[in-house]
């Protein structure tokens, strides 16, 4: 017979089980932190009409889209979970409760060219909040605080939230006459971190040829200190425009808040030097970093919108969301070897039979475990222990069970630590303080 | 501006946000109890190359795929998760641990002319065991003692699994020398729940044509009584074929394990017209059904198969599973006004601050909520105290908090319970007890 190569297609992330199980680990820390702040879970379809997927997409987008014939229906597949959440909402105004809190995480699609790290297929998990004509600063605040409490949890070292708002800079470039590079002017800055102060200041050269708007550009990028300081020195710029003055009055509450929702004051900062997607966000905007990986770049961004659906409704949609994408994230952490747990079996205790016999006792035990909220997994293999332990060892679990003749007879099981090789026959209770202690 | 009409696919379920956190509850119930009994989760790519995935694939399969062009590439979307399992094993045979036990919950696509209650992008829910040249039979007996739980927990009415071994049927027709008209047959015999006997007869008639075969296939089709019964009286047709009697020890054996693992006797019994997908499965093989709603059809099904990935790899590899196709069955039981429960909010508690100066009290209390396992909501609206309780009935959540000046000043908080109206200033340890006890 002539078989069939099985492949998979290159940039789309199939995962090992173990690798899978860590994947899923981080997925449920990000679905369970969005549920605990009372998002609305949403789950739309992965392939829209072309017209609706693709109403305000252009460029580099469009050429990435998987576009498709079915029938006589011209179809894509979602790039992003910002869109269909546009159409969502222009399509079911009167029925939703506004400000509409939800959260997506799904699968979306970009045809990029495959490179390491980059991917086809990816994972991105989405929050938003829209207002219907006005939304309260105060979820700009509510956002970082639920990127602070991802990250705790996933526990993968050090990171900061960078926090601007692009009023400030809008303000500062129109206060400069500078309105029209404005797009160049940013998309420079933004790469500071990249290219350094000095490649910076050459680059905008290029743009502006004006030592004096230089000069000032570049004290304001310079603005260092405690956030109190920088939006202290930011006010001594007595600039007299109104987006300036707005931007830092917003920039301020946002900053005060999430001190007194109880961010821990390492994990944000200002920068006025992030932008984010330049022609979309309207106000505060982030990004996330980890401390001793900033080269992964953003591991979570987002920011504040003037509007939502403006290609479907003529109703002002204002909003403000984050996202993560999963899929990279988890790739890099991998690759940098940040996820160190070496926690990823199918179950917390396996179950070993020494033949047909004991099943039924192992039923009952198996039962008794699973009820009190334990993974369990019996190894039904008609072969030797030796052979059942290897497959144990396989499947990652740190605790076996075995039942024979013996534990049945003194109504006990034996209970093999996997890591240390220690075994003793016990009660069968004692499982319960021996996993839930290790 | 023109606007483009924000629509969505037909055969595309996308669900309110109150039916989706509904559908979420249930298909959490599956996969913590997929979970629970050890199974490895995966998450295959959407899109796959068409030839690995149109490797068996022919005839209705074929005509429904989504199959476009990308650069150089034919591609496919997935139309069930068992093509991407046996690609995934044949992929990584020297690397998983067999028995492999996985379990996917993911979209599956078929073009199917939409109608009601069909659906081209829907979830299945599928458990399979996998062995390497062997797996015990005993994996035949934990598929259904795990639907047993995940329908128990869903809370959807009476249901029965009903079991059937494919040996029995292929060796009954053996016996009787109708080998050639078998797949014919076995079609007929799986409609007789919506043709009837009479009418089965005469199918069968126009088919075979010998009036003492036909008495022994209605003979056998009637076989009633308990399960133990129905054992009995196969075995009393006395075939002397392997297949036959094989089949009979196969299946007494799953009944009787079924009863040691505690599955209560009214929800599972043998049916031998059950035969499920001709070419396919080859032993053991199960249907659900609900029991007050039969004209939903089988809300469960799986069986036994030889050879999974027969395609790819020379590696006999036997399996067994279940698959749950949640779409369809979450819009059936919409539809048969099943799903009762008004208990579809996106947070068990709404907090509701009078004014600004309260945030930081809520800040305080939203966090302790939230620590303690609860699903919280604040409304940061700046309107009066009657539009926010409006927001919270809208979000359907039963109890808000409400925070004032007077709740401040005396540590305190105020609870409704928005379903009795009732309304109170309490402790704020008073809200565990009170959520908790509802």
């Amino acid at each position: 017979m002539n078989y069939i190569m099985p492949k998979t297609l290159p940039g789309f992330m199939e995962l090992n089980p173990y690798d899978q199980i860590q994947f899923n680990k981080m997925k449920k820390i990000i679905s369970d932190t969005y549920e605990s702040y009372g998002f609305w879970p949403l789950d739309t379809p992965v392939i829209e009409y072309s017209d609706v997927l693709l109403a305000k997409a252009g460029g580099e987008t469009e050429k990435q889209i998987y576009r498709f014939n079915k029938g006589d229906n011209d179809l894509s597949l979602r790039f992003d979970l910002t869109v269909p959440l546009a159409k969502y909402v222009a399509q079911r105004y009167n029925d939703l409760p506004f400000p509409f809190k939800r959260y997506q995480i799904g699968k979306v699609y970009r045809g990029e060219r495959p490179q390491k790290g980059r991917f086809r297929e990816f994972y991105q998990c989405d929050i938003d909040v829209i207002g219907d004509e006005i939304l309260s600063l105060q979820y700009d605040v509510e956002m970082p605080s639920i990127i602070y409490d991802i990250f705790k949890k996933m526990n993968i070292g050090d990171f900061v939230i960078k926090i601007n708002n692009r009023k400030i800079l809008n303000g500062f470039f129109s206060s400069l006459q500078l309105k029209d590079s404005y797009v160049e002017i940013l998309r420079i800055i933004d790469k500071i971190d990249k290219i350094g102060e000095i490649e910076t200041r050459n680059c905008l050269n290029d743009v502006i040829n004006d030592e004096k708007k230089l000069d000032s550009i570049m004290d304001f990028i310079r603005i260092t200190g405690t956030n109190e300081e920088k939006i202290l020195k930011l006010k001594e710029f007595n600039i007299t425009n109104d987006n300036f003055t707005n931007g830092i009055c917003e920039l301020e509450y946002v900053i005060d808040s999430m001190k007194k929702m109880g961010v821990a004051s390492e994990n944000y900062e200002i920068d006025l030097t992030i932008a984010r997607g330049l022609d979309y966000y309207t106000g505060t905007v982030y990004e996330t970093f980890l401390k001793d990986h900033p080269n992964i770049g953003s591991i979570c961004s987002g920011g504040r919108y003037d509007n939502l659906a403006e290609y479907y409704t003529e109703k002002r949609l204002p909003g403000v969301g984050i996202s993560i994408g999963l899929t990279r994230l988890f790739y890099q952490l991998k690759e940098a070897n940040i996820i160190k747990s070496t926690d990823n079996s199918c179950a917390d205790i396996m179950i070993l039979p020494m033949d047909e016999n004991c099943y039924s006792y192992v039923y009952n035990i198996n039962s008794i475990l699973r009820n009190n909220g334990f993974k369990t997994s019996v190894c039904f293999t008609n072969n030797k222990l030796k052979s059942k332990i290897r497959y144990a060892d396989k499947c990652h679990v740190k605790y076996v069970i075995i039942i024979g003749e013996d534990e049945i007879q003194n109504n006990s099981i034996t209970i093999k630590n996997m890591e240390t090789g220690q075994q003793e026959m016990s009660k069968l209770n004692d499982i319960f303080n021996i996993v839930k202690n290790n």
